[in-house]
C-alpha cells in the first residue's frame, strides 16, 4: 500500500492542534474553527496562531507557528490561499508532518490556484509532510473529541457512523440533518481538493475507529481504482461501507469498436468494483443514511424471509409490497406461531403475514406477538408497523417493544406511520438506537440492505482462479508481431490472429477454412469434421442468410457438393454484380445457445469484462453484466445469475439446459487474458455458441482492439 | 355512467348530520366522532342519537333517528355491525339518502359480516340510499368544514390535496404525517369496503371542489376498470390525481397460452389504464405527497430543460445527476444569460448549469441569480439549492426569493439540505406554497412530474382510430364455427384460421401452404411468388434449422427442387424415424426486423394489446410495453417508443429503417379486434415481420385461444 497509515496518526488523535489563521472576529471562519476546537473538549494542546498576536479564549495566540510549544502535531491552516505554502514550510520547518489546509482558493479556482495547490504539495513531499485538502472543512470526531470545521454550532450528536466526503456543503448538510433524523456521527472527514489524502486512505484509519460500526462515502470518483478496491474490500469485512457516487452522468458516450466497449462506461466500472469491494451503493442521500441507521444497530438477518407485524390492513399491505419489491419475501410461519398468535388475538385478526392485530391491538399484544415472530425460526427478521393509532399511545408501544428488539437476535425495524403524534414513540426509539422510518417503504429497503450485507458477509471470496495453462508467452509474441506489423490496417487484428489468441488461453475456437469450389469444401469439411456448415464470403452479401447464402448441416460430400453449388446459384441470382471470395467451411456445432462475452480496460479500474444477450441486440436490450478482471469465480456466477443470457442457460421452454460450467470458465479465462494484456483494448466474442450440458461453448466469431497504451 | 353524482350531494355538503352511536364516553369512538364533527365548526345542523338519550356538546342526544328534526341528509353510523342494518333502515324510514358506515365487523371479518354487509346494500337499493364504508373513518373536508372521522385531534391543516383511501389506518397516518410535512388537505374521503360508493364515484364531486387542486389516491384495486379509466381521465384534464397502487405482487403467476398472456399480469394492466386515464404512478407514499404538493404549487414547465442555482459544488453535481436520473436534461444558457450572471458573481463563480455561486453568495445574490436563471428562454424550471450556509441565514435567503419566485410563470423547486438550521427557511417557503424537499434527488423528482404533467396535457387525446374496413361479421361467423365444431382440440384455434381471422381485420398475413413432393412445390411457390422458403414439417422436427431442415431465397423452379431434395435427404440423415407431413412453402419475404404483437383480455380492464421483441427471448427480456385495446394513435406510437424493439425499428448500426407506420397500423388493427372479440381470450403474432420503409409488415405466425367467457 503506497501510504502507510500511520503518517495519519495526527490527523486522527492529535496530541496539540495549532490553529493558523485563527481570528478574533466573530464574523471570520478563523474564529468559528478555534471556538469549534475549543468548544469541542478536545482533550489535547490547543494552540492559536495569527501575526496580530494577543489572546482569545483564554489562551495566547501566537504570531508565528515557531513560536508554539510542544506537544504539538497538526497544524489547521485557515488563511488567503497565496499565503498557505509559506505558512506550510513553516509549519515543516517547526516540524509538523500533518496539516489539514482549510483555505479555498486552490484548484478549483483555476491555473492559478492550481499552481499554489502544487507548490504546497512539493513542500509537503520535501518535509515528509501529510495533507488534507486544501478547500476542505477539516475533521470532526465526536469521540476524542476533536472539532477542526468552521461551521456554526452545533455539531453532529456523538453516535456511530462516518461520513467521508469529496464535498465541504454535503458535510455541514450532513451534520444538520443527522440531528433531525436522530442518529449521530462518530467522525466526519472533509477531503477537499485531495492534494495529497485521498478517500482511499481514510479508510484503514476509520474502520479502526472503535466508536465507528458503518462507513458513508459521498464520492464524486476514486482517485486509484484497483487500490481503492483493495483498501474498501479489506474495509467492508470489518465494517459496512455506503458510498454515494456522483458524477453518474458526466462520462458522455465513448466511441468503441464492440458492442461491449459501447456498454461498458464509468458506471458499470464503478457497479463492478463496488460490488468487488463489498461497498453497499445508495442512489440518493436519505437512502444512504437510512440504511447507515439499520446497519449500525441492527445484527445481519440469516435470511431474505421477513415478517410484518400490523394493526392496520392497509400498511401491511404496503409494506408486503414494499418487502417483494425490495426482494425480500413474506415468511412462511410454523404451525407454532399459528398456535402462539391465535392465543394472543381476537378470532378476525389475520394471523398470516403480515398479522393484522387489528385497530383494537394493545400494547401487551405488540410485544407478545413481536415475541411470537422472533422465535419461528422461519422468520429472518420482522417490520413491525405503529400507524397513529386512535386512541392509544404509540410511545406506549414503543416502551413495550424496546426491550423484546434488544434481546432479538434478529432485526427488527419499525415503521412509524405519521408525524407529530407519534414523535414520542420516535424518541424512544432512536435514543434505544433501533431504527425508525416514517413508512413501510423505506424500512422495507433498510431490511433488504440488511440481508445483502448479511448475503456479502458469507460470500466466496476466493481470490480470482488463475489458469497456469495458458501460454503467455504465445500472445505476447503475437501481438509484438502485430504491433511491429507496418502492413497492419488499423488497430483490430484480424480474425484468425484474435483466434491464435483465444487458442493460447483455452478458449474454445470454431476455425474457419475459405473454399474456392466444391472439391476444396468437400476436402475441408472432412478435415473440419461432418455436419459442416457452407456460408458465402463476399465483401458485397452481409446478410449472408438473406440471400439464401448459408446452408446448415451437411453430412456428406454429396450434400456439400450441391450446398455449395444452390449458396453459388442463390448469390447469382440475388447479387449477380457482387464479388465474391468463395464460400466459408465451418464445423456445424450441434444446436445451442448464443451468448456474449468481451472485455474491455477502463481508465479508472482496468480491465473489465462482460456476459450477456449478443447478436445485432446486445446494445439496445442490454441484458449484459459485468466484472472486474480477472474475476473470482463468484463474479463469474454472479454474471451468468444476473442477466437473462445466464438464466437460460439452465434451460428455458423447449432449451435444454446449456454448458453454463464450460462459459464460467471461459468468462474465467477472458478475464485473466484481459488482466494480463491491457494492450488488448477490447474484445468480444459474439457469439459464443453454448453446447449442451457437457459439451462445451465455443467462440464463433472474435473481434479485437489494440491499443499500446494498454 | 352509472351512478349520477347528485345522489352524492348530501356526502359533500351536508345540511344535516345526525351521529347514529354518539357517546359520552370520552373512550368510546362514538365519543370522537361527534366531539370532531362538533369542533370541526361544520356550518349545518349536528345532530346526536343513542338509545340512552342525554345530552352532549350542549346538544339533546335522540333515541331514535325518527325524533331528528330537519334539516337532516347525512348519518353517520358507528354501532356495532349487528345493529347497523336496522339503524340504516330508520335512517331510510326517516327519508335520509346517505349514510357513513364507519363500524366495522362487515365482510372484512368473514361470511358472516359479508351477509350483514349485504343486508345493508339491499337496504339501501330499496331506498335509492348511498352508503359509504362501511369499515371505514369517514369524510373530512377542511374548507367546507365537516369532519365525520372519530380519530384524536388535530386534524389535518387546510390544504389544496385531497386524499381518497382504500385504507383507513393511512387516511390517520396521511392526516398526521401531512400535518408534519407542512402541506395541508383539502378533503380526505375513506372508503372502507365499498358496499356501494367506490373510488370511481368520488372522483367527479373531488374534482368539483374549488380548495382541491391535486387528488391524491391510495387504491388496492379499482372497482371497474374500464369505468375508471373514464372516470378518471375526465378528471385528470381538470386536476392531476396521483395513486399509489399497493397488491402489485399478489396476482401470482398465471397460466398462459402465449408470451403474451404469461407476460401481461395485472400490473401492465394498471400501467396500461393509468397512462390513458392520465393518473401519475408513485411507488411509494412519500414520493405521492412530495409530487402533490409540487403539482399543487408550481406552473407547468414548457419542457424538461431545467436550471440549477448553488452556492456548492458537491451538492450542485448531485442535482445534475438526480435531475438526469429522473429524465431531464441541464438547460443550456443563452450567451444573455451568462453576460447577466457574470456581472452579478465573482470570476472563479461557474456560469455553467449548475450556476455555482460560491460559498460566499449573499441573499442579493441568490435572488438576482434565480431572477437572471427564469428569464432564460432555454430553461424551463429551476432548482435552488441551499446548504446551511456557514454564516448566513437561509431563512433571510428564503425571504428574498419568494417574491421572486411567486412571480415566475416557470416552476422553481427548493432543495434545502439540512435541518434544524434550515426550519426558518422551511417555514417561509411552506406557508408561500413553494415546494421544499431535504435533498437535490427528491427536489429533482418532483421536477420530473411537473415535467410529465405538462405532457400529458397537450398529449394527442384522439379517441382510438377505428377502421371501418375490417370484416366483423366473418370473425363472427369463424368463431362461432370453431366453437360449434365439436372436433375442435382444445381452445386453441388451427393456424389457417387464425390467419383468416387476421385478414378479416386487414392485418397482412403471410400464407403457408404444404406440398408432399417436389412437383406441388414448385406449384405452390409459383403461386405464392418468388422467392420462397422451404420448411421441413414434422411433429418429430421442433428445430427446423438445426437439422438443415429450412432453405432460404429459392428463386426457380431448379432450386426449389433442388432445396425439396436436400432437405428431405437432410432431415432423414438426423432423424431416420422422424413422421415427415411434407415441405412447407411459403413466399420469402425480403430482410426485415422481426417483431411481436398480441393482446389479451385482462379480468379487470378488458382487452390489452402488447408489443415488443419477440423470438424466444421474449419472456426473459421483458422488452414489451402494453397499452389498453382499442388504443390511441398516440398509444401506439408510445408503444413502439418505449420498447427497443420499437426504437431498431428507425434503424440501428447496419440495419435500416423498418416500416414503422405499418406496425403502428397493424397495432391499431389487432386492438381493434382484441376490443370486438372477448372471446379471444389470447392472440400473439410472433413474429411479425417488419419490411423496410413503405413495404409493410407481415404476420408469419399467429396463435388465439379462444374463451367462451369472454
Amino acid at each position: 500500500m503506497a501510504s502507510p497509515p500511520h503518517t495519519l496518526i495526527p490527523f486522527f488523535s492529535p496530541k496539540g492542534v495549532a490553529i493558523i489563521g485563527a481570528s478574533r472576529d466573530p464574523v471570520k471562519l478563523g474564529y468559528g474553527l478555534a471556538r469549534n476546537l475549543v468548544e469541542s473538549n478536545y482533550q489535547g494542546a490547543i494552540y492559536f496562531v495569527n501575526p496580530k498576536g494577543g489572546e482569545m479564549f483564554n489562551r495566547p495566540v501566537y504570531a508565528y507557528v515557531q513560536e508554539v510549544p510542544n506537544p504539538l502535531d497538526l497544524a489547521v491552516i485557515l488563511i488567503p490561499a497565496p499565503a498557505v505554502p509559506d505558512a506550510l514550510l513553516q509549519c515543516a520547518r517547526r516540524g509538523l508532518r500533518a496539516a489539514i489546509l482549510c483555505s479555498g482558493g486552490f484548484r478549483e479556482t483555476g491555473p492559478k490556484g492550481a499552481a499554489l495547490e502544487e507548490e504546497c504539495l512539493s513542500i509537503a513531499q520535501r518535509y515528509g509532510m501529510r495533507l488534507i485538502g486544501p478547500n476542505c472543512i477539516g475533521l470532526l470526531d465526536t469521540h476524542l473529541p476533536l472539532d477542526t470545521t468552521f461551521l456554526p454550532p452545533p455539531g453532529p450528536p456523538p453516535g456511530d457512523v462516518a461520513f467521508i466526503s469529496h464535498s465541504g456543503a454535503i458535510c455541514a448538510a450532513v451534520i444538520d440533518w443527522a440531528r433531525g433524523q436522530g442518529f449521530g456521527l462518530s467522525r466526519l472527514i472533509s477531503l477537499g481538493n485531495q492534494v495529497d489524502v485521498c478517500e482511499t486512505d481514510v479508510l484503514a484509519p476509520t474502520v479502526a475507529d472503535p466508536f465507528t460500526r458503518v462507513l458513508t462515502l459521498y464520492l464524486e470518483s476514486v482517485s486509484n481504482g484497483r487500490r481503492f478496491v483493495e483498501e474498501a474490500n479489506h474495509t467492508s469485512f470489518q465494517k459496512p461501507i455506503i458510498a454515494l457516487k456522483v458524477g453518474r452522468f458526466s462520462s458522455g458516450q465513448r466511441a468503441a469498436a464492440s458492442h461491449t466497449g459501447a456498454l461498458a462506461g464509468q458506471e458499470n466500472a464503478y457497479h463492478a468494483a463496488f460490488r468487488r469491494a463489498g461497498v453497499i451503493r445508495a442512489e440518493t442521500s436519505e437512502e444512504m443514511f437510512d440504511w447507515a441507521r439499520a446497519l449500525a444497530w441492527c445484527p445481519p438477518p440469516k435470511g431474505r424471509a421477513m415478517a410484518v407485524l400490523t394493526n392496520a390492513g392497509g400498511p401491511g399491505v404496503t409494506a408486503a409490497d414494499a418487502l417483494e419489491a425490495n426482494g425480500l419475501q413474506l415468511a412462511t410461519f410454523t404451525p407454532e406461531t399459528h398456535k402462539k398468535l391465535a392465543k394472543l388475538l381476537p378470532p378476525v385478526a389475520s394471523l398470516q403475514n403480515p398479522v393484522d392485530m387489528l385497530a383494537s391491538a394493545t400494547v401487551e399484544q405488540y410485544a407478545e406477538c413481536l415475541r411470537v415472530l422472533i422465535e419461528d425460526p422461519n422468520v429472518n427478521g420482522v417490520m413491525v408497523i405503529l400507524p397513529p393509532p386512535p386512541m392509544d399511545s404509540a410511545g406506549a408501544v414503543a416502551r413495550a417493544l424496546i426491550p423484546v428488539i434488544h434481546t432479538a437476535q434478529k432485526p427488527v425495524i419499525i415503521a412509524l406511520m405519521g408525524d407529530r403524534m407519534i414523535q414520542e414513540a420516535v424518541e424512544h426509539f432512536r435514543a434505544s438506537h433501533i431504527p425508525e422510518y416514517r413508512f413501510p417503504e423505506r424500512a422495507a429497503s433498510a431490511l433488504a440492505i440488511l440481508a445483502e450485507r448479511a448475503e456479502f458477509l458469507v460470500r466466496d471470496q476466493s481470490p480470482p482462479p488463475l489458469f497456469e495453462d495458458i501460454n503467455h508467452q504465445a500472445v505476447q509474441s503475437l501481438l509484438e508481431r502485430f504491433a511491429g506489423d507496418s502492413s497492419s490496417l488499423g488497430n483490430v487484428l484480424p480474425q484468425d490472429l484474435a483466434m491464435q489468441i483465444l487458442d493460447a488461453y483455452h478458449i474454445p475456437t470454431l476455425p474457419i477454412r475459405l473454399a474456392k469450389n466444391a472439391e476444396e469444401a468437400i476436402k475441408f469439411a472432412h478435415e473440419l469434421t461432418y455436419p459442416v456448415v457452407l456460408k458465402i464470403d463476399s465483401p458485397d452479401i452481409p446478410h449472408k442468410s438473406d440471400v439464401g447464402g448459408v446452408m446448415l448441416n451437411l453430412t456428406d460430400a454429396g450434400a456439400v457438393k450441391q450446398g455449395f453449388d444452390l449458396i453459388l446459384h442463390n448469390a447469382k441470382q440475388a447479387q449477380p454484380q457482387a464479388y465474391i471470395n468463395g464460400v466459408q467451411v465451418q464445423h456445424m456445432l450441434p444446436p445451442g445457445q448464443e451468448t456474449i462475452i468481451g472485455a474491455v480496460q477502463d481508465a479508472q479500474f482496468g480491465a473489465l469484462a462482460m456476459f450477456g444477450s449478443g447478436g445485432l441486440e446486445v446494445e439496445g436490450l442490454r441484458d449484459v453484466a459485468f466484472a472486474l478482471a480477472p474475476m473470482t469465480q463468484e463474479e463469474a456466477i454472479h454474471l451468468l445469475d444476473s442477466t437473462w443470457a445466464g438464466k437460460r442457460l439452465e434451460g428455458f421452454r423447449n432449451l435444454p439446459p446449456a454448458d453454463r460450467q464450460a462459459v464460467e470458465t471461459i468468462l474465467l479465462r477472458l478475464g485473466q487474458l484481459a488482466g494480463d494484456f491491457p494492450q488488448l483494448a477490447e474484445m468480444e466474442i459474439n457469439p459464443l455458441r453454448v453446447l449442451e450440458e457437457g459439451q462445451g461453448a465455443y467462440a464463433v466469431d472474435v473481434r479485437m482492439r489494440y491499443d499500446q497504451k494498454g
